[in-house]
């Protein structure tokens, strides 16, 4: 397997409270971004934090997903990660547009190609 | 919960085949790397594929650490991403030499805290 990846990271500020409180709904949001993407699913592992906040992976075979949510300051930081022909911008856009965010901070590293550099760097408003 | 945190990507070179993939000797090294850096583990998950390589995770209360290996590669693609006052250079040092990295490119990124940036990026042999 190559060792190539694209590594979305994206800050996605403004987000719902109960949205990125619910971690049965976080989870499949992040598991049906994952299968958006093309990627094959192999581990998920989430869990709720008291009083809130929700952090959590799905593992796949070009991979992973993760986040961890603070929804007291509607903050989710959110990494997307594949390697092969995925575009991890597909789960990154469906995880932000679900979780209703209201801004979003994104850029691209790629990984397994020698010196880490940042490939892409924007913040828009959604 | 403060949002601010601190995120080190790894990628590891050289190391030995054996090592990366070795599933259960990976996941105890993620555990260890962890404690040692003081974090608290929440969730443990890792996969080996056929015919080589390991891809996991350890959500700990403060973020996460994870890995994908490539043996063929003698590659391995790190990342630790704490919150709090926890140290992720303690977790990822550890990591790299428990794995016989000979090289090693390290980058630290700034979470939860608006634009992101690259505050540190270095290339060294080990």
């Amino acid at each position: 397997m190559e060792t190539m990846g694209r590594h979305v990271i994206s800050e996605l500020w403004g987000c719902d409270f109960e949205k990125l409180n619910n971690v049965e709904q976080i989870e499949q949001t992040f598991v049906d971004a994952a299968l958006k993407s093309g990627a094959e699913v192999r581990e998920v592992a989430f869990h709720k934090f008291a009083p809130q906040g929700v952090s959590g992976v799905v593992i796949i075979s070009e991979s992973h997903l993760t986040i961890h949510s603070f929804p007291e300051h509607g903050y989710a930081s959110i990494d997307v990660y594949t390697c092969g022909d995925l575009d991890p911008n597909i789960a990154a856009d469906y995880i932000a547009e679900a979780l209703g965010a209201q801004t979003r901070e994104n850029i691209e590293l790629p990984r397994g190609m020698g010196p880490v550099q940042v490939k892409q760097s924007k913040v828009k408003a959604l």
